[in-house]
């Protein structure tokens, strides 16, 4: 085979992506439906698109501007120029990813709704090859452009550590569209939801998604824009990241004895690893897929666990083979340190072990019926004050054992395999990310799908069916959550490690008071993020909740209409008086759903660039202003304080809402139940309200802070050594 | 002079002691006003004095196994079993100083509400000679404990380096004090004020204060429990801990060349010069507390800025000759780094200088008015979700300029004077403390003022001087707590740099896996510590809640003048029935308000248990486990994300409360105007709810969890080197 196996890493990386596109033609081909489903479909997808083409507008700038600084910086020596280019090809990887996955979540949910007129099991089907596609598009983008890249940049004659440098590039890249990508994303989603609950719901008294609210439409469109895209480029900027990291350390261990003649990658065994796990990776998780399906009465969530288990259950045993094959038995680094292969097989073990802790903790801290979100449902029996102080509590309560799982995956990482052992963890918990970014994405659809279920007026078993793919949608939701945490601060650690081995610095003495500086700073920032974020958020669900307060005065038909609402107050239309019924049919389609999804958007492009800025732009004033290891204390600080503060955000954010969701099913407190509606279920919205920033904006905008610091020291490293 | 300059240490301590003496006796001397006044008082100052009990009780268990392991602890070389005893030492001067303050603050309430009945200059006068029995009491026992406990162990033929490991006993118990007083005290009036607020308040329509709730006097009797002896223990600590930090840095200059010669102390001058400057700082605080005085009609911010102003003054003059005259002109140390007298200046300038930046910037965030506050406002419109979104916003916001004037300070003293510097800065900081906490005290004896003369139902003008005075005192409250949060960090990086001096290490490098991992825990402590210490306020607060029902549900005569109230609802007591005012009045005295003082203490006894605990073992755990070097982590992570915690809960509970105090008041928003009552004010109530566990129970705790967690790093240093 040769050194030519190294070719097979772009070849599967095409393999998913033809996957991907044979998943994409099946979903288009389904059927959508009614005329209304169609159109209501064709609103969401103009929405989203609209959104892109704005945003990517906009990147497209701010991607010329950083290339051609990257590329100046690139002039140093053991780098070059055409690191510039690495990262225009991350960047346009990522959000080639984050198009795809719209373009075919926006095509799946109607689709998903139409499915689910006649089975569960279909409708599993179609909501779950769209959420595929989303998947094994970003591993197949992802592992195709670092194997071309790193094989051309290795046809270049370069010295690998240059070669790896260059690199570096690409992540820089990845990581820029998804910090955007998320806080754009998570702008658009909340002020939209915001604006449509404060208004339509409280205001005008109108159901959730009903096409009366004008807002519905920016609503759904948040939903893939979020959730969707926002999350895939997410993993996308933690999947590159984690594997650039490893193949940095793993640098180290080039002409070390015994590497050459374990077979035939030429001595570059350490570094290729995480490719090639990867790349196994996409094998497993398009073979999990396969075993995805349910019957009618049937359980998607068990469908969806056997299809994640097999998977990695077979990346287990692959890993063992390939680190086996791969790595020699022992061999030891000029430190004099040894390594084992089985250590290394260990450290992925942690990492996916970890992956999946972290996951059972967040469902622990945030499922519905769990103990600590009974707390919360028992505080709101005192009013707003006490479910906010509560979910607050359970937050902050829910940091304890990540935190202590992370601590231990590291220490038992490093353990077996040094600061390579926490990078390849990282990759370890990424392997399957084909399959688990599938489930994640499955989310958001199955919700857009019961939206357009109730906005085109479909019966109600429809809404029953969508309904079940939507709650099994949240579970998936809380653990994909805790678990892009969990990978962002393996990856940021890895990235952290590879800093370290670039600058050549020997030790961060927190003991210096300027690495405690550094430290204070980098602690702060995921406060200062998380401010800027949730006060876009405020002022972006402000413009929307005066734009659909101007509707509801300024449309004749609509104003009619919610009079008439008002006036028939609960009582089902069917027995209106036919004047009414006229009247209120009179406005429908009246809305202008086009003006909220454009104040979404031109406010979310508008807010996402200064906490954007503020990432990439802190780290270049430490480093050059205060040195590399001032800028290494920042690093260390981010990333604890960023775990942290993400966990918090996302859990008490999740706990809120499914607080809120077991009023909505009727629970039983001190012996009394209560139901939608009632006092303490009013409570409930009101931290639900709050929870939405924290857990769909400012928590997971967290993670690619951590993470894009980290890259942005990394690229940087370089010239500060 | 000679040596037996030393000997003015505990001259100083008992000079301040007699001025306490002489201000409380003045203080007891003062007319109590009508019977029914008295009788209040007595119950609050019952309340009060049985809470200390109860705690003390529980305590002196805790210091005395503790003490027994301390002794234990001390049997290794170059320590001694005496450490026992600086342990148990200390935590008695922390609960004197907690016990004067909390005995004259409840005698000072009701005589500043008698004095107010003649003018507000003699109730200004009250009440701060109140608080300065608090200030000065808690300097004085400080450095008359330190003063003796550092000459008798010279005295012992001890080297120099034993004489101060064993004198950081005594910073440890003042520690542990502090933390459960913080606790406990935090826990007790948060329990107390939801509980009067949630069913006196908002269930029975009562207003704030009024004798018919039975919660009213445990209020009260909070206020002083949280705001006198909680902040007292806590700046005891910081002042104990700062001078202890600089003591044990101040010995790696023992045996420098010029130290000896420069006058009499023996060579130890930068060992003392902390205690000397902390001397000083009492005259000049004494000096200080003359020139607050104020005219009727006069402002008393005024009069308290300018006997701050005039003592800072004072200060920094002497510190310039105190410095000059104790240190060499310059020296170098073993490692042959320079160090001057004028940079030990100037790291103490440093030191009062941020320590007034961040009171300054704490001021803008929570200040009535102030342009943050106001966005609470606004947000307010929209509802509780907007506030509580607003609120956090602007807590998190407000972490950013403190932490730069923090990381500016660490490295600008630092650059002065080393880490000798950092702790020198911290001991300037808190020099002036005597007039500091003067002014802090002063604020909840002009609270309990005000409750005093609403309760004793004296005229409106009575009410109206009290009001003026706690509107200043809300002010101070804002930045003393700021200031408590800057002293804290300052304090904690002296110990953090005293720790490293002790165990001999070279580096605590967080590239090392260990030490990351000691890190992400620490950073976790806080989340924690704040998550048990509100879900503690809710706990406890359910009881008081229940217990506040029940009286209602079983007093006639309460239930009686309830309903009457409620028929005349909202008419002046003037214009009722003959026959309601009879049944109303007949209520008077009937709560038994007792039961909820008892409810409360045993609540907070219960709940400071385990939160202390944790912050106790931890570092225990950590560095017995995991070594020296992963403990330097965890210190690293505790005072970092524990200093943004404290800040980020203290300002956005601080602005909570000043956004509701203004509806209060009356406020503008889109050219109308808003009242108490309004549904936007109803919005504030939610989010200052919210905010009253943030900014008296968990925030202000982490202040003492990061400087105990240091403290008791330090003294296993020992043990761990």
């Amino acid at each position: 085979m040769g050194q030519n196996l190294i070719y097979l890493i772009p070849v599967l990386g095409i393999l998913s992506l033809l996957f991907t596109y044979w998943k994409s033609s099946w979903v288009a081909k389904q059927d959508v439906g009614t005329e209304k489903m169609a159109r209501i479909a064709k609103s969401i997808s103009d929405g989203a698109m609209a959104f892109l083409k704005a945003e990517y507008k906009v990147l497209a700038i701010f991607v010329a501007v950083v290339g051609v600084l990257m590329a100046i910086s690139g002039t140093t020596e053991g780098s070059s120029p055409i690191v510039g280019i690495s990262f225009v090809i991350g960047a346009f990887c990522s959000a080639l990813a984050g198009f795809i996955g719209m373009k075919v979540a926006t095509k799946a949910n109607v689709r998903t709704t139409n499915a689910a007129r006649t089975s569960l099991g279909k409708a599993l089907e179609v909501a779950f090859a769209g959420g595929s596609v989303m998947g094994m598009g970003v591993v197949g983008l992802g592992l195709l452009g670092l194997g071309t890249l790193f094989i051309v940049y290795s046809n270049m004659g370069w010295e690998i550590n240059k070669v790896i440098t260059v690199l570096t590039g690409f992540s820089f890249g990845a990581s820029s569209i998804a910090l955007f990508a998320r806080v754009g994303g998570g702008i658009y989603t909340k002020a939209a939801d915001v604006g449509a609950d404060l208004v339509g719901k409280v205001e005008a008294g109108i159901p959730e998604d009903h096409p009366l609210n004008p807002a519905t439409i920016a609503d759904n469109v948040g939903d893939n824009v979020g959730d969707v895209a926002g999350m895939g480029a997410d993993l996308f900027e933690s999947y590159v990241g984690a594997i650039v990291g490893t193949m940095v350390l793993g640098a180290v261990f080039v002409g070390i004895t015994g590497f050459e003649s374990t077979n035939d990658f030429g001595g570059l065994n350490a570094i290729i690893l995480p490719l090639v796990l990867s790349g196994v990776g996409i094998l497993t998780s398009i073979l999990g897929t396969f075993f995805v399906k349910v019957g009618d009465g049937g359980d998607p969530q068990k469908a969806l666990n056997k299809g994640e288990f097999i998977s990695a259950a077979l990346m287990l045993v692959a890993t063992f083979f390939i680190v086996d094959w791969m790595l020699p038995e022992s061999w030891s680094d000029a430190a004099g340190t040894t390594f084992t292969s089985m250590g290394v097989f260990w450290a992925v073990i942690i990492g996916l072990v970890a992956g999946l802790a972290i996951g059972i903790i967040t469902e622990f801290y945030t499922g519905t019926g769990t103990k600590p979100v009974k707390s919360i449902v028992n505080q709101s029996l005192t009013g707003a004050a006490t479910n906010i102080i509560a979910g607050l509590g359970v937050g902050m309560m829910s940091t304890a054992l990540p935190t202590l799982v992370l601590a231990a995956g590291i220490i038992g990482a490093h353990y077996f395999a040094g600061l390579y052992g926490i990078a390849i963890a990282a990759v370890g918990m990424l392997s399957n990310l084909g399959i688990q970014l599938a489930v994640d994405a499955y989310g958001p659809i199955s919700d857009n799908a019961g939206g357009i279920a109730e906005m085109a007026d479909l019966p109600k078993d429809v809404r029953q069916k969508t309904d079940k793919l939507d709650a099994v949608g949240n579970t998936t939701a809380a653990i994909g959550k805790g678990f892009a945490i969990g990978s962002a601060a393996l990856t940021a650690l890895a990235l952290f490690a590879a800093y370290m081995t670039t600058t050549g610095l020997t030790s961060i003495d927190v003991a210096n008071p300027v690495v405690m500086a550094g430290l204070l700073i980098g602690s702060m920032l995921p406060f200062l993020f998380s401010a800027l974020a949730m006060n876009a958020v405020g002022r972006a669900a402000m413009d929307m909740i005066q734009e659909v307060r101007r509707q509801f005065a300024d449309i004749p038909e609509l104003k009619a209409a919610l009079a008439v609402m008002k006036k028939n107050d609960g009582s089902e239309y069917k027995t209106w008086s036919d004047s009414d019924k006229s009247t209120f049919d009179a406005a429908d389609g009246k809305a202008e759903y086009g003006k909220c999804v454009e104040i979404s958007t031109k406010a979310s492009i508008r807010e996402m660039v200064l906490p954007g800025l503020l990432a990439v732009i802190s780290p270049v004033i430490i480093g050059f202003g205060g040195g590399a290891e001032m800028l290494g204390g920042l690093l260390a600080g981010v990333t604890s304080c960023g775990v942290l503060m993400a966990i918090f955000q996302s859990n008490a954010g999740g706990a809120w809402d499914n607080a809120k969701k077991m009023f909505e099913e009727g629970v039983e407190i001190q012996g009394k139940m209560y139901y939608k509606g009632s006092d303490p279920h009013k409570a409930t919205v009101v931290g639900d309200t709050v929870g939405d920033p924290f857990k769909d904006t400012s928590g997971p905008s967290l993670n690619i802070l951590l993470k894009l610091i980290s890259i942005v020291a990394l690229v940087l490293a370089p010239l500060l050594s």
